[in-house]
């Protein structure tokens, strides 16, 4: 039996992969009345008095809502809002497993921006985050946008932030195990979509160099026409010297090659015109070039969405160790300063003396990842004032 | 300490009532690839193919949202929706606890009908049921019709219906060990918002009688005016004798008293007055007549909210049950001839042995009644036709 048929029939057989558990006994009419009514009033009343108590009185302090509209599931594409859920049942099993919240999944059977935002935003009050979760470019970026100046708790799209994060982590390690520098370094991102986009706003953010930014015409330059609404904010501030061209243009001489697109894209040719080339490719399950090319290419550093090759980069090393930091402050949102803290978190778990080509990130399972992350997020939110607590 | 302070120490310890669970195994890199990507992606494609599988591949089947605009929050009032999560996590508990159902608390910040509506309705996908809870009357009748028309899925307003089918349940009883005859009798409900008048149309729907209802004025007669919507609806079937007076006038010579109002608005002269009075006085926790005053009047039988007392009349004995066997089989709605067996069912738990004046409904622990009522409610929803399985 394969992957795929495997994964059918343990769907069936769970019936769903999570599920509610109550916390409180309810098995004497002693018990009934200090959790149900009459007494549950009183917890009521101190909320009415100050709904800042709704953090310490109910779950929301631990409870974030993931949201899809089913427009961007995995590869599949716009597959409809039901058929969202196993993706997002999946990564409420991940926020609990990793990182001790308790995720919802909600699916809303609807693809208008502001129809979406003002579901969530009615909501908001129930939860401390919001993760919005496989939601289509550009929408995804509107949505996230409105969807910030209208809630007070966090909103974290993870398709765009997780995966920036986990990126610049890797980056911060394989950089150093190349000898080059931060700072010093052509960076070029083949896919402009949600991942793409966020990767490239993040790493400009935090210094690394010149971000060159590709879609399937090429590179993507200033003043192009056609471009979206996160397309034309980049352009702003990437492919500085303004190169046109192909991918494999913006790939000659290059130091980093990030794949957040399709299969098979990158050639061999390309990855040895690099300049000693770290090559992360990952679209999944088939990358831009197969790990074992680019090392054959000449590639330094090559990394993948992967587990069965080294160098794995992977969200699950981010959002539930930042949601875990942001809802431990009672953050108000996840801003840029907590998602590099927690890059150079994710990071430092290799040390120099761990550190090689093959050995950039730690594992998926590392037990380490969660409280450094959630450390280094919480102190960061303090940092820079988005923390309540 | 007492209840209160009690109450609300727990609900600071427990910091939530309520938490997800994982139903999946995500330990090693082989079980995420089942649970998760790239597996899932099956169950995603299964249901695109045909939507009705995410009752099968997820945990949809058993999950209901309990949903509140915190309007009526107890007998609090509009408290906001923030401070009426704390009931929400108390009822989600006992879903579980009672009935095996997974509910998620959601809180709604919005008092507009269609505001309400369009969020609920554009989360249908997510639940196999929405339950409405402390919404005030007249709006609660607005939303659960038109969510009913917008929704595939159970809509059930627990404060009307679940308080109307453990009241017939009761009465069911009382009428029997009083010897009077179902069809024969005078009710008179006080409190003519979202619960008394669901009590009265279940009743008038199940053939008791002639149903009485008063509010704070006193007598509602058809004809009156400032009746809302749910009053001016049941003002045509009820109060056949177009009876006007005050509350103790309709009591005079009834059978059945039954009290959804306030605190000690019913005398002990009120009750000798009735014709060997049933009287269920269930104003929370202080109701409009103690039990004991309503002995000492005269009363055939007597019940009440409280569980200090004989005859405990509350919800908990049916939304579980009534919840669990609509999901069983994938029920579009919970009608009246579910609502009904419910009710039978649940009288049928007291046999014509045990059955006494201080014994006419089964404890709310009873191990028996979720899986009878659950069964009955089951049978109910495939003999009308609205069961999918």
């Amino acid at each position: 039996m394969n992957i795929a048929e495997e994964s059918l029939k343990l769907h069936y057989d769970l019936h769903g992969k999570i599920e509610m558990k109550s916390r409180a006994k309810v098995d004497s009419s002693e018990a009934l009345a200090l959790a149900y009514t009459p007494g549950v009033a009183e917890a009521c009343k101190a909320i009415e008095k100050d709904p800042e108590k709704s953090w310490e009185l109910t779950r929301r302090w631990n409870t974030v809502a993931v949201v899809t509209d089913g427009t961007a599931i995995l590869g599949l594409g716009d597959i409809g809002p039901e058929a969202g859920m196993p993706v997002m049942e999946g990564k409420c099993v991940l926020f609990k497993e990793f990182g001790d919240v308790d995720a919802i999944p909600l699916c809303i059977r609807s693809k208008d921006v502001d129809t979406i935002v003002d579901t969530i935003a009615l909501l908001a009050g129930s939860f401390g985050g919001v993760n919005l979760e496989d939601i289509a470019a550009p929408r995804c970026f509107e949505i996230e946008k409105k969807l910030k100046e209208k809630c007070d708790i966090i909103v974290f799209h993870d398709d765009q932030h997780g995966t920036a994060v986990v990126v610049a982590a890797a980056l911060i390690n394989a950089i150093k195990v190349t000898g080059k520098k931060i700072g010093d370094v052509k960076i070029v991102i083949n896919g402009a979509g949600a991942a793409g986009i966020a990767i490239g706003n993040l790493l400009i953010k935090m210094g690394f160099g010149n971000v060159v930014m590709c879609d399937i015409n090429g590179i993507i330059c200033e003043g192009d026409e056609g471009l979206n609404f996160g397309q034309e904010a980049i352009s702003h501030i990437s492919n500085l010297n303004h190169e046109h061209g192909k991918l494999a243009d913006a790939m000659k001489g290059a130091d980093i090659f990030i794949g957040v697109s399709r299969p098979n894209l990158v050639t061999k040719e390309m990855v040895a015109s690099m300049n000693n080339g770290i090559v992360f490719a990952m679209a999944n399950p088939v990358p831009e070039i197969m790990p074992e090319d680019s090392k054959a290419a000449g590639a330094a550093v090559v990394g993948s969405g992967r587990s069965d090759y080294p160098n794995q980069i992977n969200n699950v090393l981010v959002f539930p160790g930042i949601f875990r930091g942001a809802l431990d402050v009672r953050a108000t949102e996840i801003n840029d300063e907590m998602k590099e803290a927690a890059a150079y978190a994710i990071a430092s778990l290799v040390s120099d003396e761990e550190l090689t080509p093959e050995y950039v990130i730690p594992k998926a399972f590392d037990p380490r990842v969660k409280d450094a992350v959630a450390k280094a997020t919480a102190d960061a939110a303090r940092k820079t004032g988005v923390a309540r607590v």
